[in-house]
């Protein structure tokens, strides 16, 4: 391994030499392989959204081959599924690319304010399909967060024990939360740290808004001054949050938006000190070669081989 | 097995060898047998729906021997039924039909709003009994559906250990959804959706309706003009959202209508890609002979000697 | 064994010949031994109404070893109870009745609508005890049902597992049915089935009275036109609801009523094709003489030597 | 051991040889052993009431050692301990008087109406600690009994199964019963038959007062003109109602009175055929000579060296 | 050991050797080691309060290392943190410093009347990381407070079998309380109490106030006349109230105060018998040099060279 990855790695001197190396098969993997950055390819929003609002734009979707192909041809770090898709693909691309096996997932037939995943998979499910990783999603915010807290604890007990990494997605969520509050830069900050003290290996988080959403926290962002009013500015203040910026942090963009607005977000993730990106429907809801050209450039800015 | 069997086959490429030998033993078995079409006898309206409901027009179907025997002389591929009605009548059949065994159940003398079905029997009911099968049904959209997901996955991870093929039965049900929206197209879709990221081998859901239920999703079904206009684009669909084809969805027909318009559902499944029919009531409640030349008819449809 | 109780066996050819054993055991003691006809005395209204309304008519019973003597003596096929009421009486009648270890208990302190008992024992219990067989008791009706269920599939699976018979307990309770309901002949015979389908060796369930309670069910009564007009004929439905008569369905008669009218059931259930009756309050509840001479009489409606 | 020993270990001929041991230990122990009588000191206030509302009166009770000195120089039987307690204390005194730990406890800092207990230690501890018993209240009339009697079913499994008595602290609470109610004489002679009834090896419940609270139990107690007008009929009756005296019944006296009052309980107790005595505040909550002295007259009165 | 530090762990006779090592451990270490005083750091702020509410004060602390290095450098007996935190640290600090795995959490993104935490770490996790004991917090007074005491057991009963130390934060909260009763001294007594007999080693609470909360409590602290005028009077009723000052009891100090108020808290706690304080944000939200000044005031202060 090259030097960053060293560097990286050993932040994680704690966890086992099989979690170092599934988190090295990872940094090393792609385009980006050796950079310390990161661009993962997740597809769950068959489960999440519903398959016609997810594969309808590009009906190649709903064949769970086709993510892998993408996954791999763009040179993504890594793909990440729940365990349907990934049973459904995974026997045409053995070691072709690292896996990350979505252990919950939750569905909008019920739209909760309060929302909790189903534990849909699991440890030995991981094994199995020769995934690096296993996922999880956690609502910080929700009623139902000391449940989920707990499922994820079991989770990572019993990944870890088995070389498996934990990637986290902390996502606020909940009725104690304004809508604007789900991405308030405290919050966000505050999802960062709880999955990182959770024991997650990988934080997956939302890009942080402008917005503070809690009292106490307003005094304090106030009274010390902090930096929060670019999007580069908050991502800092996300990956600080998260142990000083010694567990890699990578944002999801959410929905589609014009690709320049993206890639000057993808900037200010770069500027900021975060490790990457998730990007789901940007990618997989557009033609081949456009999701193509598109993860190119995101890559590219990452690499900076593009400004 | 033959060509078609061995690319059925083929998409479950990550099941172990067990769980493939049992898929191909229901695919195999009876008149439709290497065709990859399947005709599936169920037999739970006795805990679903009680007795008499069940029973009384075809008094003979009281006795739980009766239902192999129509099973096995119509040529199904296999027979369904819970715990009770198959310790009841298998040691006279042993080996003669392949069998599903229903693990969860749900009586109407409660009828709640958002159901969970109890679960009745699981997978060492399952081998001790013969089966090449266990059977479980999820109710998308009711408020209990994260427990019923979770146990699903539990069964799962169990039975497909040990070799055991998964049929889950996804009946969107449950007090998010409309009457009529318990088969909308979106949400029928949805739930095969669901079923199938779950790791479901066999997938049993509704007939889709026209309506679309959910406006997130009116709009997508809108903008790429998804064709669901005729009950064969609708299976279609349905098919689709079910990893592009790459999983056996098979469908119910609901109550006893006429015969010729269960005919024509027949053909639309057929024609839509479907993989075939779960008929219950409409074969064990009318005297054995009608019931005989009924199957026989739908699975002329399927066979291509019925047009 | 003799023809009839071959005969019997031959329903349960699914079970393991531990489990045959056992029901050969209760099939073969006492004065209906052989006669395929069982009479049971129950002894759990300490628990399940308290000790003065329970023993205070005959004394005597509030000694645990009486009612194994009771039972004896009058011949009786088993003696069931809870785990306290064998404890502290089982050691001076090893071996000289067959005895059902009630494993779950429900008080009067609290009377909810909707019930569930307690479960108070289990397979070790029962085992270490020398039982031939648990019991546990169901309420369908009530809106703990499936937690209920649930717990008898656990016991079920466990005892079997070890050659213990399974009697079931089956009755209709709970907020969903009106108080006449609970007995209504549509609720019974679909408790019975219910009972039937979750695996139970034995049902027990409560005499069917007239009325029918489900909408939807008075339907296919009156369209079907099942003869329900007279005791033995609702009797007769009830068994035939349990699996054809392929299970034993024995009845009880609850509280203390003028003896001639209580011979008049007994007459009803031995015409109607039940299996026998569970006799716990009119037996115990008055002086060993009297109980003796009462018991001898049902015997003798069911082994043909009264009519 | 003695003839009176030997006839109570008679009543428990169905537990093992290691629990009848452990009875007899009790049993044999202290002033009373040998009589068949047993005084037991149970110091769990400080968990149930508070520190200073059980120790100021006698600041020498903080210590958790001072109670196994009182109970030791008193001549008790046993004492009975939350975990904390015993485990504070016991080191000083192995084997110098039979312990019971009290499995779980309840504190009032919540007060609700239908109160449970937390389960707070279990066998492994008394087995560590080196008791002869567990000890586990329930409270028959709560909307939580199902739940403890559940936790009860489990430990006393547990416990007999490595030779350790069960103690049962019964004591009716709850909505469903008025304040009086708790005491009252039906309902404390249910409560001890549902101890028994759950294998309860000792049973502690309160001293039942004249009141009937059920209205179907008042009518058998007139009808039957049972005899409950006197303390001692009335410590007759949960004695009777505890497998008619084969189980052994101890009766707790509560808050502090006046010592002759107390006194003349314990004689209704004795005359009664009740089987001893829990004295908790009222001995430790005074200096020890006066303890020491107190529990002299009421071990006198046991005896029959004090009338 | 020395001679205090033996007769604190006789007090702990009926813990295995492995227990009274680890708390020897914490006992000897650092500058008050063998004076049985201890000064503890804990850092789990960010998961209770989130980021930048504890760190932006001093954002060296956003560094999970730094912690290591101030209690290190400072000279406290242990460290206390989340899994996170000690995750990312400790394989820099291997045996420097014993360490507390914090194994419950509860962050602030909800804030309930009746809180519990999240169960987010193990034993297994301490043993991995090295750790000398768990932590883990209850809030007596909360709704939740049952299952928070039984979560307890089952951590301190796996924790003690494999020779880690327990430490209990009993932290009064919840809507049977008051705001001021949160800290009221009977509470605090109380709260206490119930660690002690759930078999806490280590008790933290928060400093007693003046205010009696219960009534009944208030009667005994008037009939007494208890002393609990002063902050000194009021530890000691609480070290009293922890098994007559035989349990370990040290005192958390809330939210940063004057300096010079909190010297005085010190003097208190040394005073009334208290041994120790545990020490987060008044520590760790100042530049180091001044944090390390200000523990060895404290320290001072325990030790006896300054008054």
């Amino acid at each position: 391994m090259n030097d960053r990855v060293r560097e990286i790695l050993s932040w994680y001197a704690s966890e086992n030499p099989g979690v170092r190396t599934n988190l090295a098969r990872m940094l090393n993997h792609g385009r980006l392989g050796g950079t310390g950055k990161m661009v993962i390819l997740p597809v769950d929003q068959g489960f999440e959204h519903g398959p016609a609002r997810s594969f309808a734009p590009n009906p190649a979707g709903y064949d769970p081959r086709y993510h892998f192909q993408l996954a791999i041809e763009a040179g993504c770090n890594a793909y990440a599924a729940p365990l349907g898709f990934l049973e459904a693909g995974v026997s045409d691309y053995c070691g072709d690319i690292p896996l990350i096996l979505k252990c919950n997932n939750h569905d909008l037939l019920n739209d909760e304010r309060d929302p909790i995943s189903a534990v849909t998979s699991g440890v030995s499910d991981a094994l199995r399909l020769g995934c690096v990783a296993v996922g999880f999603t956690i609502y910080p915010g929700s009623a139902e967060r000391t449940e989920m807290y707990q499922q994820l604890r079991e989770l990572a007990e019993e990944a870890k024990a088995v070389g498996l990494a934990v990637v986290v997605w902390s996502y606020p969520r909940g009725s104690s939360l304004s809508k604007e509050g789900e991405t308030a830069v405290d919050v966000v900050a505050y999802a960062a740290q709880i999955a990182a003290q959770l024991g997650a290996d990988i934080i997956k988080t939302k890009l942080p808004g402008a917005k503070v959403e809690l009292a106490e926290a307003q005094k304090v962002y106030q009274k010390y001054e902090i930096p929060i009013s670019t999007l580069a500015e908050r991502v800092h203040h996300v990956v600080q949050s998260s142990f000083d910026g010694r567990r890699i942090v990578i944002f999801s963009g959410g929905a589609a938006a014009e690709d320049e607005k993206f890639f000057e977000e993808v900037r200010a993730i770069r500027d900021g000190g975060g490790f990457g990106s998730i990007v789901g429907r940007n990618s997989f809801q557009r033609k081949k070669p456009d999701a193509l050209k598109f993860l190119d450039t995101i890559m590219g800015i990452y690499e900076g081989s593009i400004q």
